[in-house]
């Protein structure tokens, strides 16, 4: 592969041993930027012309090999060589297939370190709003539940024991607001990313006359980067978004979690669709949630994608390594990720089945425990003792093997004197559901203010 | 422990078992946010009192009972006992025994669910000042450096061989950037932590007319958690943290990394301060950089508690779950970390010795190798093509043991006529600094220009 | 603390930062190594006598000094004092004040380097004992269990979905055999850890004719390190252990997860002692599993423990660096985390009631379906022709709300007419599992023999 | 895809949705098990033949099928479909091609629960050569510069900082003991692996009389795993590979490490191999260690796989959960990256050229510091006071920058009256490195009895 290298037919002798091109090589997973490289190169051709460096015709041919090669990667026939090292280097090497020697001169005054950095912020920039859809497709679906599923009554858990009733859209609604920070995230993050390293050199800045900020401009970056040092070894802005698309995953491993709960037999909440269910090979009752399983799973790798980032750069020194080619593995697999999985997620949600029926029974009177000490309460007695005599009612109610709304009046009067006929009218769902009636609590009437509010966030980033 | 814990004394039976009471106990970490629990506790008071639940009497003496609990916390007389599960528990024991059975009340309508959530989030916002105030030292310290070292060339480094010479003002500041970012994404941190999950209860929201508006506001948070299920189990901010601490630690041991060999015997750039090195108890001789070691050591432990954070939360099902109390663990682990390191990096850049002679002697003359491909772009050869004689050159120095400055005209020429005795013009290490001469390059007029950059970020967040 | 350190007084000249001596400071930890401190001494003072280093009367004083301060630990009299860099700095320390300058030999012909990771190596060997007996309490509880639960039926799940029934007795060995491992890892990580460096000095070896065979056979150390640049920068036994503690907690949180699931009132498979259970402060009915979220939680952590050695470690240059330090302050957290977690799961499997009729009742008669296709496969259906006849009876149970069970022969024939009579002898709870009777199945035989063989597994290591 | 997969056709109605599709589908990568798919199918087909299962010619044509399959495989011309939704779908779906409704008899009493396993299982048994052959050959690697570089003196570290002087072969030699104890663990983590589930089926065992000993034997596994569930769903063995494999490139890391310094400017001990190196595009003279930088860098991923797995298998509750799919994923990304980067590191140790002139002269004569204090130690002077003494020494030689050889007798009687002009003969590198002369030192005779030692140990796992 001597010859075709950007760094061959100078100093370096020999030939690379093989197993070296094969870790060497990033073209496999770089040429996803490649629009990105032609783009960069595009600004960088203007950038040296306006710097005296390219004679007009010059430029000319070198942006008109520069379209051709974007329309052959549009129309997909740009012809990948097994000696490409990389995007750059295939780049390079076409454009002076097409226009000559004079392609050797888009390099000028460049480095790989300023350019691979600034194809990657591209990239992402040109690829932000596809992520942002993503997470606003699947908090629509989770609106769009929300405003469904409005009056289906569950239990609400905590410490996955029966807690208080609440209102199922309620629940759908406490994953829309997961999404919403991180949509936050997303949007720092792209922030993070949305700088300029061109023009930084290797390491120390070009020596070309070149304006930074008019390059900067000219693809869309806000401003260039203060240090050429740190432009070519930042990658602050990978860990940001490999961090938040953790968090993404992790958010979806709960709510997975939680449904593939509420899907089994002994719970029967919710049946999902056959499109995202699977049978067994052997088992010709199952009826699998491997949707939801897998996106639990994956919520792993993703957060090993995340650490192995954070040990790549750990204790690296100078401004760039070699290290940092990893980057883009990383990144890519996670991006990739987390869009597939909010999809299957969006899918699931949008097509499965609520059993409100099975939903509403499984309301374990005890559930009612804190409306009772509420009862008390209003009656002036502290709410510390409340709960003690409460808690005594809902002993001897498991004692009698009795739910708590089976025990007769005079049961309840033998632990306190301040039951009355009264007590039996706080027994009923909706009322204690509609109990709840803060801002942010689950009567209806709050979340159908909550819902709105979801709502007035939407399109808005 | 029966007696005391805010739930017994009623559906339970048994005590708690020796080791289950030592696994669950959280007091020694939580009373950290002791002042956090009153000042929260405060404001609950009132929010009770304006719903109706306390009578004037009960409500004054309440808040006088929090109050003289807030200066015993001050003044490090509180007695914690070892029935005390929680500071949530301290508190309210310690209530009831200045009050009387009064104190029962405070916890009317609330739960230790939002409660630990609200004290937590008002510890950062009490505490985020000094991890600022920290992260701005240690910014200071670079700049100073900067200031101070203006005109000192040194080696720049990519892959860690020598690429071109740089200022040491340019290297001090790279490093100010990357702590720039921190601050900006603490920043963002911040403000994710800052929302009021009080008022939430246990998961649904409470049933008192609480308006939680005017709660956060009382309590300096800009508004409520929309959703009571979300707001107890959210611990997002204690990932944003963490992964924003591991993110400091990662700067700091790379730029220990780079110190700990600029201070070897071979490089010699600098000589650390006595008292930030060691010795050895065997080698009498030996001066050992462990404060850099030591930097770069825990920002293992930083990156290793963001994965153990995110691992937790990964698959929990509910609204809360207990899962979630090693939260304060890991955080304040790395809370403690990252401002110890800080400090300690301080001053180990503030106390060094640059060996300013050292620096520039190291500078390898292959170093002007891009200088001399520079000067045959302005002769007209392409840049690629510069790039393979200048290759040549550099080979043919290294088969004659010669250094490239040592190579008489005729070598040059032979290789190319085009080098001419102008180039030995090129080869002073002022030129070549001063020649990358772009925003964010290395030429002293540009680090100077960086420089008042820089400081305009400072105090402006 | 200029005057106390083992290397100050020398080359160094001024007093530490504050800050600095709290990070390197590293006795808070090490000093539970006390006692394996002095053992090697003890072992040291030895080599060096045979060496030539002490004279006899020299030899005498040292060790009854060793001893004496051994005492002083053994009755907690020992005391610290604030320049006390680490326990090997206090014992020598402690040393000479107790025999004056003789003391100061010691040291001889060692280093710090060889030393702590010795101590570390011996600890281990002192406390492994504790870790294995954890693991065999733990996995005796789950033994009793399986003896004592003989006969429980309850549904066996894949996906979380009913599959098939088995016996609770099988599913209690099933965690049994996962601790059979890590008391298999745990021996061989033990057996990683039995070296000896004691000699390798600081890094080259000691240039005392010392007999590192026997000095290592002195401490019980099967044989000694081969090579002394290895032998101070190896932490592979931290990170081994690490791991080994890491599968230990991951194993038990796949057993918590369960348990917590079936100690729901959906599934009400189990209800947990009360002793390791506790309450909510808001919610007067609620018993929750804190204990066994507690043990989930901390898997994270255990993990996280694991990630920052690994990542420590990464990249580290030379033979001993000070990041090495980090090693303990991970281990002792693993170590101290896996056994008390250990200690509650055996407490809450020891404690928990089963409720047999709950877990019978649950199954489900799908889980016959299996049963159903291998009464096809023996009338001659091939497998996956009967796997597609039973989906079709199962999906139509399911249209008219029947159990498998309930319905008619007739239905059964209109799907395929080789179902008869003789089919309705399949649903039976007992059959369904006794027909599992390979090795390693669920029939009770089976189980019976895997009890067994289960228990020849203990105390065998 | 309705018609073609494993369970379709039966109970589930639907067609799966295309991003479903895409995320279960395991083909891409679990066809890498496509030998040892057919290898258990053949194994299977004669179980269930003796299980009475399968008539004579049914038998005769599922083997003479799996064989065809297998030869198809062989010579690369089996044909996947997009239907496929795994390798035991494609090859029971093929086997139906090729031989009829007799081909569905072959998963008759097996799932893909306990198949999965047991191809990975027997993947690992017929493949664990090839990674132990790549240990062994980078073992050879060490041992070959060990040999060939005898001799060779140069500076010794600890903190990075010259300690005493070594024999490079005593270096070479520490990077084959961490491999020594890599090999170790892998042959533990293959004997984890050992055990056949097959016979499991999804969770309970299978209902035919499968004899699990005599298929274990026809498989070569020692024996069969004995609890069904437990087989089904350890993945223990997946994590022990994860684990071990980081390790070896924790090894890999830390050796690039090293070398990386070494071949820099300044320390300049060896050069690289141009086959190992690559260029820069910008700077003409640069020859970067590209090879060990992008060793280092993995090591980051291999890490952040191992953490993967074990987030995923964390709080998994039941015997299989779709989760464990991701297993597969991690493992062969771990496996593909260990095996290139012990051949590129091999490549690189093999090629490399040692500078050895540098690597003398860059001894600092202050690493004779300690062979000064043992000069004083022979003459008496506790150990303690003679590291003072010559940390003194050390003062003073640098105030008057001077080398500690170069200091005039007076200078160093003036500071203790011990020394004498026999001193002089100290300062010899040979002197000092033989000095080292204990089992494991540095000294030449034990450097050539520790390279026997190490060559003893090849060959023989």
């Amino acid at each position: 592969m001597k010859e075709q290298t950007l760094w061959s037919g100078g100093r370096l002798d020999s030939e690379m041993d093989r197993e070296m091109i094969q870790l060497n090589n990033s073209l496999w997973i770089d040429q996803r930027m490649a629009k990105e490289d032609v783009q960069g190169s595009l600004a960088w051709a203007n950038a040296i012309f306006e710097a005296g460096v390219l004679s007009r015709s010059e430029y000319d041919s070198i942006i008109s090999g520069l379209k051709q090669i974007s329309e052959e990667f549009s129309n997909d026939s740009f012809q990948f060589k097994s000696s490409d090292e990389d995007i750059h280097t295939a780049v390079e090497r076409r454009l002076t297939e097409i226009i000559g020697p004079a392609g050797g001169k888009i390099h000028t005054g460049r480095s790989r370190n300023d350019q691979v950095v600034t194809d990657f912020r591209l990239w992402i920039k040109n690829h932000i709003s596809e992520m942002k859809s993503g997470i606003e497709t699947l908090q629509n679906a989770f609106l769009d539940r929300a405003e469904q599923d409005m009056g289906v009554i569950l239990p609400g858990y905590t410490h996955f024991q029966q807690a208080q009733p609440i209102l199922l859209s309620h629940w759908w609604l406490s994953h829309f607001w997961a999404l919403e920070r991180d949509k936050q995230r997303l949007t720092e993050a792209q922030s993070h990313a949305d700088i300029s390293p061109l023009g930084c050199g290797a390491l120390a800045g070009s020596t070309l006359p070149i304006d930074r900020f008019k390059l900067a401009k000219d693809l869309g970056f806000p401003e260039p980067a203060p240090n050429s040092l740190d432009a070519v070894s930042d990658r602050d802005f990978v860990c940001d978004f490999l961090y938040e698309m953790a968090m993404i995953a992790v958010h979806m491993s709960r709510c997975a979690e939680a449904l593939i709960l509420y899907s089994t037999t002994e719970f029967g909440f919710i049946t999902l669709s056959d499109r995202y269910s699977t049978g067994s090979s052997l088992m010709p009752q199952k009826k699998n949630p491997d949707s939801l399983e897998l996106i639990r799973g994956k919520c792993g790798s993703q957060i090993g994608l995340l650490q192995a980032m954070l040990s790549t750069l750990k204790g690296l020194p100078s401004a760039y390594d070699k290290d940092l080619q990893e980057d883009k593995v990383l990144f890519f697999q996670s991006w990739d990720n987390t869009l597939l999985l909010m999809k299957v997620l969006t899918g699931v949600i949008g097509t499965l089945h609520v059993n409100a029926d099975r939903c509403r029974q499984a309301v374990d009177t005890q559930a009612f425990a804190t409306d009772v000490a509420d009862y008390l309460v209003k009656k002036g007695v502290p709410f510390r003792e409340a709960h003690h005599i409460v808690g005594k009612v809902v002993k001897r109610a498991e004692a009698k093997h009795l739910k708590l709304t089976e025990l007769s009046l005079a049961d309840w009067k033998e632990i306190s004197s301040l039951f009355d006929n009264d007590l039996f009218r706080i027994f009923s769902l909706e009322s204690a559901v509609n109990a709840r009636a803060v801002w942010g609590g689950t009567a209806s009437e709050q979340v159908l203010k909550q819902l709105a509010y979801a709502k007035s966030k939407m399109n808005t980033i």
